[in-house]
C-alpha cells in the first residue's frame, strides 16, 4: 500500500514536516497550500527537496468553493484553478484536490455542476492536471461521496475523479459499501482518518478532533476492504486535522502516523479475508468488477504484520529508585516475599503468588520511586518483538550476561519500558532463577490469605496529555489490548480522563490516565499504581494491618454515603471501615479494594473480585483522588 | 441578590474551596455530595466552619433518579432519601436539589410522578428539608422547567418547590418568559451558568464547558429579569462545571465567579429596565402579581455598580524591559519621536500623533522587553476605578510624586497593568508634560507620512489558557468591550485561538490570544504586540526601510497566492512585496499592514485601514506565525 500524509497533520515548517515524513517511511506527502504560501522555500525547492528525500508529492490542496455559482464567480474560479495548475507544474505535481461547495454556491443544480466541473476538467486538461473531487460533509449542496461521484460519471473526463475521505464518509454515516461500484481508475486519491464518536457540529469535529487511524472508533477496516474491493491501487493519505498532533514533536507525530498506516493496512487485509465480496447495492457484485489481463483481485497490496496473540498476563512490574527503603517495607507488609537479589544487577524481586514486582535500584541518585517498566507474557517474544518493531516502536537496549533470559523491550510512548516475555503455563517465571535467595528483609513474614494465587490485577499509567492518542494506538496495534470507552473521574484538582485497555480474557487490565493539564508538570500530582488481586481482601488487609501498613485513610463520610447507597449488613459496613477498604457493587458481582500510601509517585491496590465484577471500582476514584491530595497537600504545608 | 456558588465550581478540597468562597464574598454556597463524601470533615465540622466564615449553606445536591419508577425502586430511593435528609440535619441545610430521573426511570405518566413527589414532600416536611425540584436538560421523561413545575403545582406541598438552572433552560432554547407566572414561594432555588454556543450533545456541554455569567453567550440578564419578576428572592447560585475552573487555583476562580455574579446583577437591572413587564404568556400579566402587604414590586434586591462607558481610546501602551536599545532603534525606524524622559521615573515616550508608547526601564535586570500596561481614556477614571473594584479586580499600588498625575491602575489576568485615564478630546495627555524633552535618540528623524494622526489600533495580548475565560470578563465587566465570536489560526506550532474584544466605535480593540498548550511555557513563543495605524502605510514602510528597520519578511509564495486570491494590479503587488506589506481585502474595504521583528516578546505592526475595513487581516495571520516561528527557531539553531 503506497502511504501518504497530508502536510496539515504535522506541525513545524513545510521543511520540517518533509523531513519527518521522510524519516517515519512515507511514500509521499500532501501538499496543503497554506504550508507551501506561509514557507520561505520556492515551489522549486520543495520539488527538489522532495526527491531528495525520496517523497511523492501525490496531492494539492485544498481548492476550494468552485462549483454551483454564478457565471462571473465561475470564471473568477478558473482564473484562480489557472494560477494554481500553474504552480502546480513547478512543484512537479500533477492531482489537485476540488472540495465541494461551502461558502460561495448559490445554484443547486447537478446540471450546472456537471457543466462547470466539465470546464475545470478541460482546464486541468490542458496542464496535465487531474481534478480528485471531495464531497465534504458539510458541503452546501453536494455532501455525499456518491452524489460527488456522480457527478464525476456524468462528466465522464479523463482529468476529473473522485477523492474518498473517510472523515467525510464515515461522520456521515454513509454507507460505505457503494464505494465497490466505483471504477477504480475514477478513484483519484483516498485519504483516511479516524475519529472518536462525539456529538458535536460535524466541522469542527472534523477540524480539531481527527485521530489516526485506531486511536478513535471509525470502522475503517471495513471502509479501506471497500476501496481495495473497488480495484483502488492509489495512495493511502493521513488527513488528520488535530489541535494536538498540530503542536506536538513533529518526527514523533510522522512516526505515530505511519504507524496507524501500517496497522490498518492489516487490519484491512484481515477484513477482506473474513469478508468475501457478495452482491453489491445497485447490483454490482463482486464478480462483475472489471478484470484486467494478468491483473490480481485486489490490486492494492496489503502488506500484513508478524501475528501476535494478546498477552496470557502480566510477567512482572519494575519499579525504579535509589532509595527502595519505603518500597521494600510497603511490600513486606502487604505480604509479598523477598526472592532476593539478581545474581548480576542491582535489581531485587518480590512475589506473591503470580504477582512479581522488581525493583530495580539502577536508578540516577535521589529517584524516588517510579513505575519503570512492565513484563507482558506473550507466545513468541520474538514474534512479537518483531511486530512491534515493523510498528516503529522503538527498541529497549538491554545488556544481558551470557546464560541470562533475553527480554525483547519496546519503549511505549510514555517512555515506560514494556518487555516480551516467555511465560511459562503454570504463571511462573524462568527468569526469578537468576535471582538468588537473600531472605534478610522477608524475615519474619507469612503468606497472607489467598496470597498464593494472587497476580497483577491491572496497572494504572499516567500519561502525558499530547501523548495520549499515540499510547492508545500503541498497544492496541503492538499488544493486541482493546480499548474501552474512556471514563472522566473527578479530582480535587480537575477532571482525570481514565482510559482501560484490556484482554478479551481480562489477563491484561491496563489502564491509562491522563492527569489535568496544570498538574502534569507535578511529578507528585503524576501517581501511578500496581493492583494486586487476591482470594480474601479482609484477611490480606487485616495482615497489612498487623505489620503496620500505611492504608490510605478513607473517610468515615464515604461510609455514611456507601450505606444510604447500599445498605450493608452493619459488621460487614464496620469491617470495611475498620480496615479502610472500599467497596462496590454492581449486576454481576463485588469489589474489595484498598490503597496504600503513596512513596515518591507510586502507590499499591489489592483487590478482591467477587462474582463476575468486571470494573475498577470506579464510584470510588474521587474518594481515593481527594484523600491523596490531602495528604500531598498536608505534606507540603509542613515542608 | 443573595449569592451563591457550588462546590463543585472550584478546584480542591471541601474547606479549601469553603475558604475561597468566604474570601470571595459569597453569601452562600450549594455542597455538592461528592465533595463532602471525600471529605474527612464530618457534618458537624462543616456546619461550624461555614458558621465560622459566614457562609450560608444553601442547597445540599444532587440527589439523582427518583422518580418515574416501580414501586420497588420507590422504596429504596426513599430509604436513600431518608439517609440524606438525616445528614442534613446534621449540616443544619434545609434545602435539597433533587433532579429528574436521567438513569433508572422506567414509566412515563406524570400522575406516578405526583404521587411519587408527594411522598418524597412528605417524607422531607417531617425531617424539616425542602425539596427543590429541577429538569435536567437531558431528564428522560422531564427535561423542560414548565413540566417539573406542573408537577410541583399538582404535588401542592409546601416542602416540595422548583429549582430553576439557566443551563438547562438556555441550552434547549426554552422560552424564559413563563418563569415570571410560577409562584415566588414555590421557586425553592435558583442556578446560573453562562456557556458558549457550542453544537455538542447537551451532557458533555453541560458536565464541561459550562462559564460564568459574561463568559459565554447565553442570555442571562433576560433570564434573571424573569427570574426576579417572579418575585423570588433566594440565593442566585452559581453551578458551572468547568474543566479548566476545575484545576485552577481556587481563590482566584472564585473571585472570578463572584464578578460575573456582581456584573450579572447589573446587567440584570439593565435588562428589567429595558423590559417593562408586558402581558404574560398563560395570561399572568406583571400587574396580576401577588403584592403582600409593603412588598416591593421586585423583591429582589439588585445592586448597581458605578457606570461607565466605553473607553474613548488607547491613551498609552507600556513596554517593560531594562534593555531598551532595540526597542529605542525599532521606534525611531518607525517614525516615532522621542519626547524625553519622565521627570523623576526611570521611563521614556515614545510618540507618532497620538499613539504614546512607554519604554519603562524600571525592570529587573535582563528583562526582555515584554507589553506591561495599557493606558484606556475613561470619561472618569476615578467612576471607572470604583466600578472595577467592587468587581474585585485587584488595584496596582503606583507610587507618585506630588505634582503627577495619579493613574487609576488595576490587574488584569494575564497580570497586565490597566490604567484608566483621563483623556483629552483632541487625542492628548496630560501627563506627556511630566517627561523632558532629551531628544538625543530622536535626532534626524522626520515625522513619515500620515504620522500626525497615528493612533493605536489595537493591541495584541498572549493569555496563560487557564485565564482565557476570566479575561473575557475582567474587560468586559471592568472596561466596557464587547468579546467578538472567536477565530482559530493556524500556526506552526499549533492553532492559536483569536478573541476579539472592542469598543462599538472600534476606538478601542484589544485582541487576546491563546498560545496552543505546549508553547505556553517558553516565553519567546508568547509573542504580543502593538499595532499603529497610519493614513499612508506605504509612505511610512518606505521611510522605515530608508532607516533600515528589519522588517518580518513574507516570502515569495505568500504574494503569488495573493495574487492568485485578489487579481491585483502588477505594479502595486510589487510594492506590496518589495516592502514586505501585507495584505487584504473584502466587502467593505481594504487593509495594508507590516510587522517588525521580535524584541524579547514585544513586535509592532503599522497598519492602513481603507474603506471600513474592520478586521485584522485574519488571512495573513498565519504567514506572520510561519515567518516568526521560522526566525525563531533559525535563532535557536544558531546559538
Amino acid at each position: 500500500m503506497r502511504t501518504g500524509i497530508a502536510t496539515v497533520c504535522l506541525s513545524g515548517t513545510l521543511k520540517e514536516k518533509m523531513q519527518a515524513c521522510a524519516i517515519a517511511g512515507f511514500g509521499g506527502i500532501e501538499i496543503f497550500e497554506q504550508d507551501l504560501v506561509t514557507s520561505p522555500l520556492s515551489p522549486e525547492d520543495v520539488r527538489k527537496m522532495a526527491a531528495d528525500l525520496g517523497l511523492g508529492l501525490d496531492l494539492y490542496q485544498p481548492f476550494r468553493d468552485f462549483d454551483s455559482v454564478s457565471e462571473d464567480v465561475l470564471q473568477e474560479n478558473l482564473r484562480r484553478a489557472d494560477a494554481k495548475f500553474r504552480l502546480m507544474s513547478r512543484l512537479g505535481m500533477d492531482t489537485i484536490l476540488v472540495c465541494t461547495n461551502v461558502g460561495t454556491a448559490t445554484i443547486d443544480d447537478d446540471d450546472l455542476r456537471v457543466e462547470q466541473l466539465s470546464r475545470l476538467a478541460e482546464l486541468a486538461g490542458n496542464h496535465g492536471v487531474k481534478v480528485a473531487y471531495e464531497a465534504l460533509a458539510w458541503g452546501k449542496y453536494v455532501n455525499d461521496y456518491e452524489h460527488a461521484h456522480r457527478l464525476v460519471d456524468a462528466v465522464d473526463h479523463p482529468n476529473l475523479g473522485t477523492c474518498l475521505d473517510s472523515f467525510h464518509i464515515l461522520s456521515r454515516d454513509w454507507d460505505t459499501a457503494p464505494i465497490e461500484a466505483i471504477k477504480p481508475e475514477k478513484i483519484f486519491f483516498v485519504q483516511v482518518a479516524d475519529a472518536p464518536k462525539l456529538s458535536m457540529d460535524v466541522l469542527s469535529w472534523s477540524r480539531h478532533y481527527r485521530v489516526f487511524p485506531g486511536e478513535g472508533q471509525f470502522e475503517l477496516a471495513k471502509f479501506m476492504g471497500h476501496v481495495a474491493r473497488a480495484g483502488y491501487s492509489g495512495p493511502v493519505s493521513l488527513e488528520v486535522f488535530n489541535d494536538v498532533f498540530r503542536q506536538s514533536d513533529v518526527e514523533r507525530t510522522a512516526v505515530d502516523a505511519m504507524r496507524s498506516l501500517i496497522w490498518l493496512e492489516e487490519q484491512s487485509a484481515k477484513w477482506l479475508d473474513a469478508n468475501p465480496a457478495g452482491p453489491m447495492p445497485g447490483g454490482a457484485g463482486g464478480d462483475s468488477l472489471p478484470k484486467a489481463a494478468g491483473r490480481r483481485r485486489y490490486p492494492m497490496e496489503l502488506a500484513t504484520l508478524p501475528k501476535v496473540a494478546e498477552p496470557a498476563g502480566f510477567n512482572f512490574a519494575e519499579v525504579k529508585t535509589d532509595e527502595p527503603g519505603q518500597l521494600e517495607r510497603l511490600l513486606g507488609q502487604l505480604g509479598f516475599e523477598f526472592d532476593g537479589r539478581h545474581r548480576t544487577k542491582d535489581v531485587q524481586l518480590w512475589s506473591m503468588g503470580q504477582a512479581r514486582v522488581i525493583i530495580n535500584e539502577q536508578a540516577p541518585s535521589h529517584s524516588e520511586p517510579a513505575i519503570a517498566a512492565l513484563g507482558f507474557d506473550v507466545d513468541s517474544p520474538v514474534i512479537a518483538s518483531a511486530r512491534a518493531q515493523q510498528l516503529r516502536a522503538p527498541v529497549v537496549p538491554r545488556k544481558v550476561q551470557a546464560d541470562e533470559e533475553v527480554f525483547q523491550g519496546i519503549a511505549a510512548p510514555d517512555s515506560t519500558e514494556i518487555f516480551l516475555c516467555q511465560g511459562n503455563p503454570d504463571g511462573t517465571a524462568a527468569w526469578t532463577a537468576e535471582f538468588g535467595q537473600h531472605r534478610e528483609f522477608g524475615e519474619g513474614l507469612e503468606h497472607p490469605s489467598g496470597g498464593a494465587r494472587a497476580v497483577i490485577d491491572h496497572v494504572n499509567l499516567a500519561q502525558p496529555w499530547q501523548h495520549f492518542d499515540e499510547a492508545v494506538l500503541f498497544y492496541t496495534s503492538a499488544l493486541a489490548l482493546e480499548p474501552q470507552p474512556f471514563a472522566e473521574v473527578p479530582s480535587p484538582s480537575g477532571l482525570v480522563r481514565s482510559q482501560v485497555m484490556q484482554t478479551s480474557d481480562r489477563a491484561v487490565r491496563l489502564v491509562l490516565n491522563l492527569a489535568p493539564l496544570l498538574q502534569q508538570g507535578e511529578r507528585k500530582s503524576y501517581q501511578e499504581h500496581i493492583a494486586f488481586a487476591v482470594d480474601d481482601l479482609v484477611a490480606t488487609a487485616r495482615a497489612a494491618q498487623e505489620r503496620g501498613l500505611d492504608f490510605l485513610r478513607i473517610p468515615a463520610n464515604y461510609y455514611e454515603d456507601l450505606d444510604a447507597r447500599f445498605a450493608l449488613e452493619p459488621a460487614f459496613l464496620a469491617t470495611l471501615k475498620e480496615l479502610n477498604l472500599l467497596y462496590d457493587r454492581d449486576a454481576n458481582g463485588e469489589f474489595l479494594h484498598f490503597y496504600t500510601a503513596t512513596v515518591g509517585s507510586v502507590f499499591f491496590e489489592m483487590v478482591e473480585r467477587r462474582g463476575n465484577y468486571d470494573g475498577y471500582g470506579a464510584p470510588n476514584a474521587p474518594v481515593r483522588h481527594a484523600v491523596q491530595y490531602d495528604s500531598l497537600h498536608a505534606h507540603h504545608m509542613n515542608r
